[in-house]
């Protein structure tokens, strides 16, 4: 299998991290990391829309020719490959409190500190044309309220989806390191439960692949 | 258990969609619709934040207090509810590509329209505050290239997952339908294979469901 994976980009180190909380060798089980050259706009060319049309990394290509892109698609086949630790839910009513977890997570924290670098930072403009700074700094704005509820969840709770460390973590964890691209920092911003979670995943070994 | 929902909000119209085609009877399942007046911020007030703290609709809540809120997840409990027909994947393979198809029609063709809409339409102003109409419109050319794609693949395949309906004809179809507050009509852009399975959706009996 090929996995195709872009350095500093966080969709595919969400995927990275997800491997290494596993505990995959890559080499034993196949997979060969494969870097596309976004600033290059590689993502966009004839031969990888061939394998992702939407030209989105991450993609896990299989042997037989098949390729799954999306990241959290990604992390569901990698769950059925190797199901423990279980990171996304043993049965249909922890899946889905789990998904609810990561969803939050992506829609209302990942997504609009996305929006808020790709439109405001310069370093993104290949990757985001039109950029519409006003746009993008209000996302900023709006991502702090999402920091805000993680921040109390995190009050009375270990983990982002409850008692235990699950993808939900991963995604977060991400798109906080992503976020420092926007120069934000929970404990200067005084959450400093989300601070304190930040830091404990940050020792994991998982955090460290990149 | 109690289904929070609001009328002509194509989220709620998701989860509506899937229990129709599942075939849930309402009464019989002990799932009572409530409706959330998103016009009067309804869905802001600290009552409804109480049981959806980041004030999103649909939720669905149960007997003992738990609430499971983001569509998808509520799906995804459905989906263990009453596993047939299934419409998510029978294992972590068929899952995993199924929910690639449905991010996909999420991420790249509702996500757009929803902010073409929400930044362009007068009447989303109350929902959208403030509104960037320059970048709404730059989101609807955005879609268009989705569109197009999707258009491609059901040049050759009946669904948009394949060759069995899922949920990501669900969320594709409610996209759409939302997209006519847009004023996209897939047949007048010239897109045929996506209208005519557009209509083909349109004659199942869970697209009556609004």
């Amino acid at each position: 299998m090929k996995l195709y994976v872009a350095p500093r980009a966080p969709n595919p180190r969400r995927v990275r991290m997800f491997l290494a909380e596993k505990g995959i060798d890559l080499v034993a089980a196949g997979i060969a990391l494969v870097d596309v050259d976004l600033n290059a706009q590689e993502h966009k060319s004839e031969a990888f829309r061939a394998k992702s049309p939407l030209a989105r990394i991450p993609a896990l290509e299989f042997d037989d020719g098949r390729v799954l892109t999306e990241t959290r698609a990604i992390c569901t086949w990698l769950e059925g490959f190797c199901p423990t630790p279980n990171l996304m839910g043993v049965d249909a009513t922890e899946r889905a409190f789990i998904e609810m977890a990561d969803r939050r997570v992506e829609w209302y924290f990942m997504l609009p500190i996305g929006h808020c670098i790709r439109h405001t930072h310069p370093g993104l403009a290949p990757l985001e044309q039109p950029q519409f700074p006003d746009f993008g700094r209000s996302q900023g704005e709006k991502m702090l309220e999402t920091a805000a509820w993680l921040d109390r969840e995190l009050q009375h709770q270990p983990w982002i989806a409850g008692e235990r460390f699950t993808i939900a973590d991963i995604t977060a964890f991400c798109a906080l390191e992503f976020a420092k691209l926007m120069r934000f920092s929970a404990g200067e911003k005084g959450f400093f439960a989300l601070q304190a979670w930040r830091d404990r995943v940050a020792g994991r070994a998982s955090a460290g692949v990149a």
